[in-house]
């Protein structure tokens, strides 16, 4: 690829023609005139790799259709190579290969990245060409712009967000409309928002491996899924999305990396919100982030975490910053990729700290409140609220909700193992994270 | 400037040393090991430029000052001019010296960006260097990163922002201390938001200037301060703050750019915005904009917009993106700054569009609603909402509260017109606009 300004077209190899892939094609093909009037560059879709050519046969974009990923990476007019054909084993061998062959690589692959980005960033190092990868986190939010360039001479504190678009449209609709979450995640599936197996979203882990990509990239440290303490929304009831709401809270499903005293406490798990704060107001598969500079004080972006448009804007973005040099500049430059970095120090999860909230199932007798107070105490956490509902007479179970100062969550832990060891109570009882921002210039 | 990669140091000229100078300065001497480990770079400060150096012969930092701008930029280790001065003569000339001489600039002025950006981008494409500007809107918030890069794939439709923090501090504490203008103002100033002299913060100027800058990135269309309708938040009355927290508003100054058939309408203007609106939760010293693109939908970034850090983590971020060379690279081929574009087709001020808020202050008369709602309807203009509160007996004036739909400007100003000459109407009748956001993907 040459570096002459000027006009100029830049071929491209798509892999993968999912939905990410046709919204590539359409925004190159649709604004053409408005993209090679900004950047002089016209983008060519040389190919596009997938499993059955034949269904492309009448495609009225002529873009030529091919199973043979090695010929489309081979192809000596195309520049850069564009993954998002997702999974982690082929995308990963098409990668290594499209780096090995001097191409650069733009990707929105975040679990590849989260599990192998250490060995492929190396390789792209080794080969003087770039991996560009906006669209593995926050879909068209430019966020990893962000860390890395615009917010760069921050030292960053902490990084807060809502980046899974699924589990916000669960949790969403759980709030809105009293639903269970099995009922939720039934009509996230009917419409396209949630996967006919939703485990990797509902778990968390597609969050944990986006605040593995996020934490390095802002703290410089290389993380991995594995350094990152994980609970999913799929055991949430929609009776506790009822008793926040009554306590002026949203849950959201929150990735969270903090400075912890020389470590890093990396967590994904659902979180009480305060509807004073921004981040409840982010709705349905909208995502948001929350960064913490110790020069900018909070910088919050929100945007569309998914979606065709929103992910293709963010991938097409990256194919015009690889064309015309800027992104395979910055890349050659900045020390702050996997592969590059020493390993994270992660804080252990019984050390992480948070205000909770928990709602115990009890009997009605005498003494139950006291009880579960006294286990509290006994492990030096203090109560910032007790919620009991009045309830029928005859009713045979009573929940009690406390809200808590904050806790490590191995002294909640340990208070919990004595609540529900308690005769009076009916186990496990729910415990859940509330947020509490960062000082600002803290 | 070599670019080769590596550890390497950069001399830059700092001219001004108020407060971003000093930001400046700080975070590159707090914050070097940091700064270098991510790009390798050790970004020296070589000279100051100030008026009266003699007041630095005791700091502890040990860089040069001088008076003598000329100097400070001909030194031969000075890569890198970066203008803190405000004001507009002296750093046109200064700007203009320093790319003659083949520097990169860096500067926070959107004043002189506004008013003669068009000459300082032609002048830096001539000598093959490159205007950073980051600094100049949004304080901290990297938006001309994001409209210049991660949002390149995208047709921007409208952007719609809270760009002036001493504004949005005055109309926080009105609105929350049910404060006069003059109170809110003084206390701004007492604490340092406003400066002695308030008008181009207060009369919307400093927020169309920025618009200016934000607008033509956005949409491609060299955007003059002149091509923006503008009215302040200087006449605004206390009592309005109390109406629209009635009705479920706040008031903020929004800068607002959209397209309309082929053409811009550019406003500034104070806006009430919807309690439930992301835009409503911006207080005190804080920006925030809003950005619809065609692919992205819409995309809401948010963070401090003034003070020394926030402002300065742009500066030194650009310092280090022109240091790096990914600056000068975006800069030389992307055609989208001032001076490389046609002039903006602005629409007129009285075909522009929005719902309105009216409040008639009239005699407690019969017929005065009838009036008034006459006087609207004849120029097409119909009602969302009418509030009359109830006053005591005796009272001499009756405040008259009307929210309409969609209407323009100009018909606006035709009933408006009719309506202040009713003899039971006080004139003039108070009218604000309200913010409706534009449809997603519209």
């Amino acid at each position: 690829m040459e570096k002459t300004v000027g006009e100029q077209t830049v071929g491209i190899a798509l892999l993968g023609t999912g939905v990410v892939g046709r919204g590539v094609i359409d925004i190159l093909a649709q604004q053409r005139d408005l993209l090679r009037s900004r950047t002089g560059l016209t983008i060519e879709v040389r190919s596009r790799v997938c499993r059955d050519p034949s269904k492309y046969e009448d495609d009225e974009t002529g873009i030529k259709a091919t199973t043979n990923i090695a010929d489309a990476i081979g192809d000596p007019k195309t520049g850069i190579v564009v993954e998002v054909m997702g999974g982690i084993d082929a995308p990963r061998h098409a990668i290594s290969a499209a780096l090995a062959a001097g191409k650069h690589v733009v990707t929105a692959n975040k679990a590849l990245l989260a599990a192998h980005g250490a060995e492929l960033f190396e390789l792209a190092k080794k080969h003087g060409v770039s991996i560009a990868f906006e669209a593995s986190c926050g879909g068209g939010i430019p966020i990893i712009d962000a860390l890395t360039r615009g917010l760069v001479a921050n030292r960053i504190d902490a990084l807060i967000g809502i980046i899974n678009g699924t589990c916000n449209f669960i949790l969403t609709q759980m709030a809105q409309n009293g639903w269970t979450y099995a009922d939720a995640l039934k009509e996230a599936q009917r419409i396209g928002f949630a996967e006919a197996d939703p485990t990797m979203d509902v778990s968390g882990r597609d969050s944990a491996q986006k605040l593995a990509i996020l934490a390095t990239l802002a703290f410089n440290q290389q993380v991995s899924e594995t350094d990152i303490a994980l609970t999913g929304i799929d055991t949430l009831k929609a009776e506790d999305l009822q008793f926040v709401d009554d306590l002026g809270y949203v849950i959201k499903l929150l990735g969270i990396g903090e400075r912890v005293e020389g470590q890093l406490a990396l967590r994904v798990h659902p979180t009480l919100v305060h509807k004073g704060d921004l981040m409840s107001d982010v709705s349905g598969g909208f995502n948001a982030i929350s960064v913490y500079g110790h020069a900018i004080g909070h910088q919050f972006f929100y945007g569309r975490g998914a979606g065709q448009t929103p992910t293709a804007s963010a991938v097409v973005a990256d194919i015009l910053g690889v064309a015309m040099g800027t992104i395979p500049h910055a890349f050659e430059r900045l020390n702050v990729f996997h592969g590059r970095l020493k390993k994270a120090r992660a804080l252990p999860a019984d050390q992480m700290e948070s205000r909770f909230y928990l709602r115990a199932t009890t009997q009605d007798t005498p003494g139950v409140l006291a009880g579960m107070t006294q286990a509290l105490a006994r492990h030096g956490i203090s109560i910032a609220a007790v919620h009991q509902p009045e309830i029928a007479a005859g009713t045979k179970h009573v929940p009690i909700v406390v809200t808590t100062h904050k806790a490590s969550e191995g002294a909640m832990q340990k208070a919990l193992a004595e609540i529900d060891a308690m005769k009076s109570v009916q186990a496990p009882t729910v415990f859940l994270r509330i947020l509490e921002r960062p000082a600002e210039f803290g």
